[in-house]
């Protein structure tokens, strides 16, 4: 079957997307047409600002328009580690996310009806206390309040002693158990607070 | 300046990957060109097998040619504690390894001038024996082997017993120590070595 332009640009751009190098005459190959036509194409590419470099075989500059991730056997096996093998599954909720990122990465790498990205190294995960129902509850509200910079107020254990108008900065994992960070509205000066003496958190303004 | 219909195909195409629903009306303004032009330029990318899809809005399907890693900040943070705290790190080889896949990820996202993935959550790396240069090496070449499906040989410490003709299967880390994991040829037998252990691997076959 023969491509048109259109057809053949998109099969090009797709064919560098996935490989490092790629010379004229593969690509003449696979497109069934002349190298004269495919050297025609890749000008053409060029006009619309598809950076198509040629060093030892064309290949896509790296700020191109289409960005891939690409990963080695190495490394998918070893971000699927750091996935799996985290403090952050002690967390339901933080473990629901984490399964959603790794789904995300194998669909971007193209990886078809591969499930996991780890095949080879197990380990265990890191002892930290197993959140409940309510302090992972707490923990998400807090996270959210953090990156859409919300004031928060925060009620304490066991008597219910309650501060207002902080802001959130950060969460920290330490000594086995999660903390939260904070400072008042001025930034002025951070504490930090086990999550275990947190009874909850709300977003106040 | 006035796009011609190649370029429009390819705009409309990196305008789908990044996000989730678009309407014709804003095809069509940001092209400049009329919508019943881009409705036809939409007709034209699905004859080339881009498919685009309507249902509230244009968007590309999820099988399509160009798959692009789409991560909220959320799971961008989350993935960036995973990389940065993680015992994995108590290796160079390895920690080497996470600095480039964070990059990569960086990159794939079109993260611009980002450097880390995240930004509010810090953490302590699990406790595990740093490794050496020299275990770092055998750990290398012990993972080299399980990639490529290898056999191995492995030399003991004290006393330089050697067994070859061994398959490399896993790596696992517990009890705050690396293990290797081996099989015999026939792979009937699975065997556990602590890394400290091992004096040497090396490529048998």
């Amino acid at each position: 079957m023969i491509m048109t332009k259109p057809e053949r640009l998109l099969f090009i751009i797709n064919l560098l997307r996935s490989r490092e190098r790629t010379s004229l005459a593969q690509l003449s190959t696979q497109c069934r047409v002349s190298k004269r036509t495919i050297y025609r194409d890749l000008l053409s590419l060029q006009r619309l600002k598809v950076n198509v470099c040629c060093d030892h075989g064309y290949f896509l500059d790296e700020q191109h328009l289409f960005p891939e991730l690409k990963l080695t056997e190495k490394e998918r096996e070893l971000l699927g580690f750091c996935l799996n093998y985290t403090p952050l599954n002690q967390s339901n909720h933080f473990a629901g996310k984490l399964a959603e990122i790794e789904s995300k990465i194998i669909a971007a790498l193209n990886g078809g009806n591969q499930k996991k990205l780890s095949r080879y190294m197990v380990g265990a995960i890191p002892k930290l206390c197993r959140l409940s129902a309510d302090q992972d509850a707490v923990l998400e509200c807090f996270f959210d309040a953090i990156l859409n910079h919300r004031k928060i107020s925060v009620r304490l254990k066991p008597h219910d002693k309650e501060f207002s108008g902080l802001r959130a900065v950060g969460i920290s994992i330490e000594d086995s158990a999660w903390h939260m960070c904070l400072t008042d509205s001025i930034g002025n000066k951070t504490v930090k607070i086990p999550l275990d003496k947190v009874r909850s958190v709300a977003v106040s303004d």
